[in-house]
C-alpha cells in the first residue's frame, strides 16, 4: 500500500475539532486540544534530537502523556517501540538493544529500569516550554511505512520485534468498523495497556473514527463498572479475567442500552462466562488476533454474538482465514493450524529474515494456533500455540522462562507449562531437574530479577528427569498429566 | 494500492449471508442469494465469451439484473463501462467505439440504440440455464485495477472515460463510513441511476458495509416518500430536484427517526430548501464530488449538517482539499479553484494522456470548480466549472451541444448557456448565428437525434453575432446577461 494519507490526528482535529478525544478521571480533551498538545510535544522531541526514521522506545503507563507521545512520534515520522513496563530490567534492555533504539521516553518511575541509555524523562518533557512549532509540521503517513514495533516471544529463542505499518493499523481500524459499526457518540473504554496491540489499536480507532476514549491507567473492575453504568461507554476491550471480574461487579443488574460491545480478546473465554453474558443480554464479541495481525483479525458479528457462543467468529472484511493440515486446506469441522491473510498482517520481524520467512507461506501467516471452522465458516480456536500460556491476557512463552531457569547454576533441565489459575486463567509452573542442591527461594529471586512478574513460575516441582520423545523433544503434555494426577490425588 | 482483497460480494455473502442485500417492490434478496445469482450470471457471461480485462458496456435500467451484471463482471475481472441510457444513439456509439468495448449487455428495449455490435440481451441472459459454475470462481480484487469506466464530458472536445479503480470505490466507501457512521440495520434508498457514480457508489457501499439497498428503477417522489416513511430507510442519495419534490410530498409532517441522512449531491442546493430541511429537522448533508472522485469527496459531518447550511463540508478522512489561485493556496474566504487529492481520485482518463496530465498537479486534481473555505475549513462551492449546466442532477456541457449544433447545415456559430428551470434547476438554451435560413423545428429534430433528451436546448435565440473577447473566446456570461435582460423586459 503505497498510499499516502494526511496525519490522522491532524486530519481528525480539522474535521471534528470539538469532539472529545480523551476523557480521564481528571480531564476531558477535544481532538483539537490533543493535536495542539501533540504539536508542542513533537516540537520538543525534535528539539531534543528525535528524528524521522529513528527507533524510539516508550516505557510509560497509560496516560494522556503517553497518548501524546505516541502521536508526537508518528508526527515526526519516528518508529515507536512500545515497551512493556512489566518486563524485568534485563528483558527490557535486551529489547532496547535488539531494536536499536535511539531514545527511550520513560515515566520517571521506570527510569532505573533502563540502563545506560539516551533517556527522555516524560515528566521533564511535559515541563518543557513549547519550542517553535515550525519544526513540528506533522508528516503525512505512508501506509507502507512502519509506525510501531512491539516485541512478542515465540516458541523458541529470543523475543522478536513485530513491524506494524500505518497500513496495518489503518486496515485493522477499517476492518473493525465494518464489523462493529460506528456511531458519532461512541465512546471506547481503554483499560488494557497501550503498549499492547489491544490498547494501541483503540487509540488508532479513536483518531480514525473520531470517537472518544475513556482512558484508564489500569483495569479496576469497580471503576470500569461504574464507567459503563454511568458514563455512556459504548465499547470496551477486555481479556477473560476482566470479563470475569466485571460479571462479578454486575451482579444481578445489567448494563444500560448505550453499552453495545464487550470485545473479548487474548485467549479463549470459558463457556460459563459466555452463558452468563447471554443471560444478562451483554453484547459479548469474542475475537481472535495477535500482535502480528495488529489486533483482532477474526471477530463475531453483531448478528451472531449471542448465537455462536464459543466461536471467535469470521474474518474482518479485508482479511481471510483458512485451517490447514500438512499444507492442505481442511474441511469444515476438521482441526488444523489457523492461517490468516490480509492488510492488517505484519510485513515481518525486525532483523529476523529467517523467522519472517518461516512465518509465511504465499502471504498467509502461520499463527501456530489450532482450530477449526464449522460448516458456516465460524472459527473455533482450540489451542493457542501448543505451549503458549495466557495469564491475565499476557502471552507467556515457556521457552523464555526455561531459558532463564537454565541460566541458574545447578539447574540441569527445565520444563514450564501453564496450570489453571482462578484469577488469571493460567499461570506458569516449572519442572526442574537439578545437578546439585539448590535453594528454591534463591531460584525464585533469580527469576524475579530476570523476568516480568507475570512470567515468574508460581510453583516448582523438582523431578529426576523430564519426559522427552525419541528426538529428545520435551513432552509438555506429559508434564500436564503429572499436574492433573497430583490434583486428582488431592481431591 | 497494490493490495489484494477478497471479492467483496463473495466475502459479504460469507460474513453475513442472511442480511438483506436488495429490496425491490417485487422481491427481497439476501447477500447469499445475490451471490449465488451473480455466480450463475458470471458463469453464463464467461460461456458467452466475456473474459478478464475486456471492456464490457452495460446499457440497462436500475434493476436486480443490472446489479447482478455489475457484480458478475467484477467477478470475472472485466472492466464495466457504465452507459447512460438517456444518451442518443450517436452519443452512445461514440463512447462504445472510444472505450473499445468487446461486448455490450443491454436491456432489450435499448438494443436498437447500439449499432452493429456484440450485444448480449439481458432478457436472454437471464433466461439462460446456469452453466457449470466451475468457471465462475470470483476473482480477488486488486485495488489498483480498473473496475469501472464512466464517461464525462469536459469543457471542450469529446467525452472522456474516467477510470475508476477498485481502490477508488473502496476508499470512497471507507471515507463515507468514517463520516456518516454505520449501523447494521441501515438501509440505503437508491433511486438515482446506477450508471452514475451516485448510484454505483451505493452499490459498492452495500456490499462493503453489509447493508441493504432499497432499489428503485427511477425516482418517483410519492414512492420514495412512502419508502422513507414506512420502510425503515436510513439514508437516501438525492439531487436538488429530488429534494425539492420530497419536501413537497412531506408537507407538514416529518420523517421518522429511523431516517438519518439525506445526502445531497450533484450541484448546489438553493438555500430555501436547506432552511426548510432545517425547520423540519431533516438531516440533510450537502456533499461535493464528481465522477473523477468516485462520488462525494467533501461532505458535511453529522455535527455540522444543520449548522453550516450552504456548505458542502469538509473532505472525507483520507482526502484533502485546497483552494488555489494562480497556483497559490488561497487564504480563508478567498475564492479560487477547488483542487482535491486522495485515494478516491481517478488515475486518469482512458486513452487521454494529455487530458490526464492537464487535470493533475502533484497528485492534486483540478476540478475546474470555483469555491472558498471559511475560517473553519468548510467548503462553499460557488460555481461548477464556469460553463457547466446541471439539469436535474445530470451534467450538461455546452461545448458538446455547440459541437452538435455546428454540424447542422446553415449554423455558423453556436453558444449554449444554462437558464433557470423551475423543475430541473437549469436547462440548456442555445444562441445561433446562421449562414442561411434554417428551420428551428428541423434543427430541434437534428439535436434530438444526436443528443440525450436532457441536453437538447429547450429554446433558441437567433442572433447576428456572438459576444467574443479579443482572442475570439465566446463570452458566455454576456449571453447570460442577454437572457437576464429579456426576462427583465418581460417582468
Amino acid at each position: 500500500m503505497k498510499q499516502e494519507m494526511p496525519n490522522w490526528l491532524k486530519q481528525r482535529s480539522e474535521l471534528t475539532p470539538n469532539r472529545t478525544a480523551l476523557k480521564t478521571k481528571d480531564e476531558t480533551i477535544t481532538f483539537q486540544q490533543l493535536f495542539k498538545r501533540v504539536q508542542v510535544r513533537a516540537s520538543n522531541l525534535s528539539q531534543l534530537g528525535v528524528k524521522q526514521g529513528q527507533h524510539v522506545g516508550i516505557l510509560m503507563r497509560n496516560s494522556v502523556a503517553m497518548v501524546e507521545t505516541i502521536h508526537a512520534l508518528m508526527s515526526i515520522g519516528a518508529v515507536t517501540v512500545l515497551l512493556n513496563h512489566r518486563l524485568s530490567k534485563s528483558e527490557l534492555n535486551w529489547q532496547i538493544v535488539d531494536v536499536e533504539a535511539t531514545y527511550i521516553i520513560v515515566d520517571d518511575e521506570f527510569s532505573d529500569n533502563v540502563a545506560d541509555f539516551h533517556l527522555i524523562i516524560n515528566e521533564q518533557l511535559s515541563a518543557m516550554k513549547a519550542a517553535s512549532l515550525s519544526n513540528a509540521v506533522p508528516r503525512h503517513f505512508n501506509l507502507d511505512d512502519v509506525a510501531t514495533i512491539m516485541y512478542t516471544s515465540g516458541t523458541t529463542g529470543n523475543p522478536k520485534g513485530v513491524l506494524q505499518t500505518y497500513g496495518n493499523h489503518w486496515s485493522s481500524a477499517i476492518g473493525s468498523v465494518l464489523n462493529l459499526g460506528l456511531q458519532t457518540e461512541d465512546r471506547w473504554l481503554l483499560a488494557v495497556p497501550l503498549f499492547h496491540i489491544s490498547g494501541l489499536s483503540i487509540l488508532m480507532r479513536s483518531v480514525i473514527y473520531g470517537i472518544g476514549i475513556h482512558l484508564h491507567e489500569r483495569f479496576d473492575a469497580k471503576i470500569v463498572h461504574q464507567a459503563i453504568m454511568d458514563e455512556g461507554v459504548a465499547i470496551i476491550s477486555v481479556v477473560t479475567t476482566m470479563l470475569k471480574q466485571l460479571l462479578e461487579e454486575l451482579g444481578e443488574t445489567t448494563y444500560p442500552p448505550s453499552f453495545r460491545c464487550m470485545l473479548v480478546g487474548g485467549g479463549p473465554v470459558p463457556k460459563k462466562y459466555l452463558i452468563q453474558c447471554k443471560e444478562k443480554g451483554i453484547p459479548v464479541y469474542q475475537s481472535y488476533g495477535m500482535t502480528e495481525t495488529a489486533s483482532q483479525v477474526v471477530t463475531l458479528t453483531p448478528d451472531d454474538s449471542l448465537l455462536k457462543l464459543g466461536s471467535a467468529g469470521k474474518p474482518l472484511f479485508s482479511s481471510e482465514l483458512k485451517i490447514i493440515n500438512n499444507g492442505i486446506e481442511c474441511q469444515p469441522n476438521e482441526e488444523g493450524e489457523i492461517v490468516v491473510k490480509g492488510p492488517t498482517i505484519t510485513k515481518g520481524y525486525w532483523k529476523r529474515e529467517e523467522a519472517t520467512k518461516a512465518a509465511f507461506t504465499d502471504g498467509w501467516l502461520h499463527t501456530g494456533d489450532q482450530g477449526y471452522l464449522d460448516a458456516e465458516g465460524f472459527l473455533y480456536v482450540l489451542d493457542r500455540r501448543s505451549d503458549l500460556i495466557i495469564s491475565g491476557g499476557e502471552n507467556v512463552y515457556p521457552a523464555e522462562i526455561e531459558s532463564v531457569l537454565l541460566n541458574y547454576k545447578g539447574v540441569k533441565e527445565a520444563g514450564v507449562i501453564g496450570i489453571d489459575d482462578e484469577k488469571w486463567g493460567q499461570s506458569p509452573h516449572a519442572f526442574i531437574v537439578t545437578a546439585e542442591e539448590i535453594s528454591p527461594v534463591d531460584l525464585l529471586d533469580f527469576c524475579r530479577s530476570k523476568l516480568a512478574r507475570y512470567k515468574v513460575p508460581k510453583s516448582f516441582t523438582f523431578v529426576d528427569k523430564l519426559p522427552r520423545n525419541a528426538s529428545n523433544k520435551l513432552l509438555r503434555r506429559e508434564l500436564k498429566k503429572i499436574i492433573k494426577e497430583q490434583s486428582n490425588d488431592k481431591d
